[in-house]
């Protein structure tokens, strides 16, 4: 059994956390922070009542380490990273959820985030918390740095067909198409219900902060330097990330062939499954899993795969990679 | 041709103001104010973009009249009580979106306001702009008390069947759907859409503000004390008003004499449509159409009506207003 | 370990049913029929892809009954009644989603239904598959019906406060408010996306084949005669149901001991949760919780209730009976 | 005062055309026709009730031109064609909102829509009903082919930067959005509620009929072969259509540049907006709004447009046509 606090818990990824951690037989919740709330978490999130009784708690990190083996960080970013040299100090395990440790380049990171980075000296050497690429990294670590929800979408279905020689590197565009939980839950005007439902939408075209992280994964992963464009856009629905990759063969290239290039490359893999038909964001809602498939149009690779942003885009990843770093069965309490 | 000023031009109900307005051919806009904002209408609203060439002004009350003939005041409630005077001494005739003079006591309207009437001395003697029942003294009238959504979904079914004797008064129970865009463009926790989407639930039980209003204008318009249980939902639409309403019936009673009875009282309504079928918010959507159906059921009688909260609950009907205070056909810019 | 066969395994409930199965230690899924299909069931439900590799088959109730201990039949009404007699000959368990077995009178099913019983000599016989009020039946029982959506979300909240005498039984006003997957999984044009989006609506006002059913569990569980007046309404939602129900206090009540009363009765449910605060649909979601609470306005007692319709409402249920009748622990693969 | 027939009426393009001519001061409905229905259009269409009184027929063509002088053709695919000449033979003018008359080629049509075309002789001799690129020859038309709404979001914002040589024709990637009511009326399982609901997923990738349509008039328009590749997705909302457009810059180019080009091309053009911010469908729902804005990301000019599919992409197009072809000011009824 492990002890484990999630700190800012308010948010929509600590709601999803602390329903699958509910549901893990060898987890158990010991602490909850929050900056501004008191209450008990059953009132803060109704879905929650009666099922967990902990008030959320203005704690340090040392009440913190003293209360949770491991600890989950669901930050604004820069918050994550003043408080998890202070937990890891005192013993706990972290996973961050936030964006502090996903970029190897401190310059990177205070370009694209507006700020300086509180822990630098860190940077480079957390492992990006993706298991199907990094599993070994990120079983031994004690601090992971849970991945972006699109860098997820996107990811995943290239990092097989570049490193494979089947893409060209240089030409990628990827249109990414996501529910509005991902917006947070802030009170904004954008993501107040009239103003989006019933509505589609581009936005932070050719500055959303997962592009640096796109290109750097897929670097990383494929072993060559990666360019990319991205365009996200709010979906009018809750959760789910579609994202359409439109790439250039490198050489003359099936769907049948790419299919089993990705295939072959996920074949022991638990979440990720390579399917024929054209996936939709409700085949994956509510669960761990990522659905893949490759058309081919107009001589261009289009890659076309679905998440759920709070799951495998957020707080699923975020318990397998707990499950890998604590020594429990990998799937456990996400299928 | 008609110069209109509105006051709090950056709502849902102005919005839908302004696009009416811009169809109408003897209406012309001349200011849009809000004490916040000052960029171009056509920023805050991205709809109205390349159709309506206005900045949002901070203005005085008697720069408001220089520029119109007719105001809107579509403003939080005793906002407008507090300029109405001014505007009134200044020669302008006012249509107010608010509550401030709805209901035709002062006490009353401070009971369930929880605030101070800055203009008592007008209360009880502001026509209620409800056309269908009040036509005359809205024509004359230089300030009207446009209604509120829920009270004209309620008022128009049940008025006719209370004043010919055919349902009890004091027996009444309506439960009300609504969608979101009825609780304002000010970003709130309950309006963000993860939190509204995908689910429905009541709120205000037997607190709404729109109580006191129906019982007043159900009791104006019988002609004897009615008392009501009003019940609200937030429904995950943008828009649209669907009231259930069960009363008793005061007499042996079929559907087919119901119907006769609201088919007779409103035969030369433009507005009001009494339906056989069961209808549903979506039929009057974007108009300023009300439809009505009666069933009969376990001795009750179930009133339904539909009308879209924006238009016929709110400008719509404010437009129908300004008609008749100016001289046009009712129905102009509305059919 | 329980071998599982489902009857009608195309539709919302069946998938429901499958997802949660797959999450339970003790289930193993060995069989799924259909009329029509033939595909693998993954290719039927997409959200299925490699997680179940079983096909869709067109089986006997001997055959089905060779290959399973418990049968879960998701068909038509009088379809299940059709093969449950052979299913249970042959030494399987069933549990029946449909209404064929719920009301307790040939009669009035043949009244409400349209279509003579197959099966009359069960009638009357079968335990009401709620286990917070029959739920020693269930456990020994070899055939369950599973209750209504609808009912389920009427029936926990009043049978205390009938039972207890602190409403009267003959004048309760059910309003209920249901996702679209109630519909089913038949297209019609009704449930057509483009039709009930943004639109909310009545349906069957006082013909709701669940009324019958309301009642008679309300009768028999409160030990009197109980009616009802019942109003469903299609909302713009995929799952939920919200009933506002409308009673009257049979003596002087506070909200407060209402709530106790409630509390009482349930405190050692692991699903009923009584809340304070006035739930939302979206509270219960995916899950098999019922959140209930009470207030009293305008003299009328208003209990407000959540189901997730396809989850307590249906499949949830259905697996809390199986955990019932195979001796597992009550709440297996539910929480 | 021109009279006018709608055949095909019990689809959403219908309902739409209808709305809008019931606006118009110089159009009068006086026929609606279908294979099937023979009700009231306000039965058919709620929304209808009490606002036009005129049953669904089954007519000849020689019948339907008796009756109108303007025809509207909203048919499935080559039954258009089927009517067409006689209804022209007949002195009618025909505006035809489906398919058969707006490629230039019998034999790429038969290709794309696997059928035989029954009235090839017309083909290539018929506008293309979008006067914003061909107002003359629609004005002087009998008979013009209203433009797919997918091909209305490309190609305004497309042709005029082809056009000025600012960007390369044979490398553009176009990935579209659009609300359920694309796909019409008749009841199918993929756009049931429930399954499109919550939901993004791309269809028809690289095989969608509105591809060779989309190619011949960026062809035609621009003067030079043109190359897409199209892939749509199906968007959870009724209406609208978001095209992000990504395609080579031919030159070195800044996206006031690219704006400067657009809005010098559309400067008197009543329904073209260019605009400097990120557009939503929300902003152009109900109207007959285009919305564009342009940006540069990663050395590839990105293209957004906005249009309500059901207005600009059908209905709202073809009263325009009808404007220009009956002389009445082209915005009649669309502002």
């Amino acid at each position: 059994m492990t002890s484990i606090a999630i700190l800012g818990a308010t948010g929509y990824t600590a709601i999803e956390l602390i329903k699958i951690l509910l549901r893990h037989p060898q987890a158990t919740i010991t602490a909850l922070t929050s900056r501004e709330e008191k209450r008990p978490v059953g009132e803060v999130h109704q879905s929650l009542a009666g099922r967990l009784d902990l008030p959320l708690e203005n704690l340090t990190p040392q009440d913190i380490a003293k209360r949770a083996e491991c600890v989950f960080c669901c930050l604004p970013h820069t918050a994550s990273a003043k408080v998890v040299p202070e937990l890891l100090q005192h013993g706990a395990k972290v996973i961050d959820l936030g964006a502090d440790y996903r970029l190897d380049s401190v310059e990177v990171f205070e370009k694209w985030y507006g700020e300086k980075h509180p822990d630098p000296s860190r940077i480079g050497k957390v492992p990006y918390g993706l298991p199907e690429l990094f599993r070994d990294k990120i079983a031994g670590a004690n601090l992971v740095a849970n991945p972006g929800c699109h860098p997820t979408s996107v990811i995943l279905p290239l990092v097989p067909l570049l490193q494979s020689g089947w893409i060209e590197p240089m030409d990628i565009i990827i249109d990414s198409k996501s529910g509005i939980s991902g917006a947070g839950r802030t009170p904004k005007l954008i993501t107040l219900y009239p103003e989006c439902n019933e509505s589609i939408s581009a936005y932070s075209v050719g500055t959303h902060r997962h592009l640096p992280e796109i290109e750097q994964i897929l670097s990383t992963g494929s072993g060559q330097s990666v360019k990319v464009i991205f365009t996200p856009h709010l979906t009018p629905m809750d959760r789910g990330i579609f994202s359409a990759i439109y790439s250039k063969p490198a050489k003359p290239a099936s769907p049948d062939e790419l299919l089993s290039v990705l295939r072959e490359f996920y074949r022991n893999e638990p979440f990720v499954k390579v399917v024929d038909h054209l996936p939709a964001t409700k085949d994956v809602s509510g669960t761990n899993f990522v659905h893949i498939t490759v058309r081919i149009a107009g001589g261009r690779v289009i890659t076309l795969s679905v998440i759920d942003n709070l799951i495998k885009g957020a707080s699923g990843a975020a318990v397998q990679n707990f499950n890998l770093m604590f020594g429990y069965p990998e799937t456990t309490a996400l299928v």
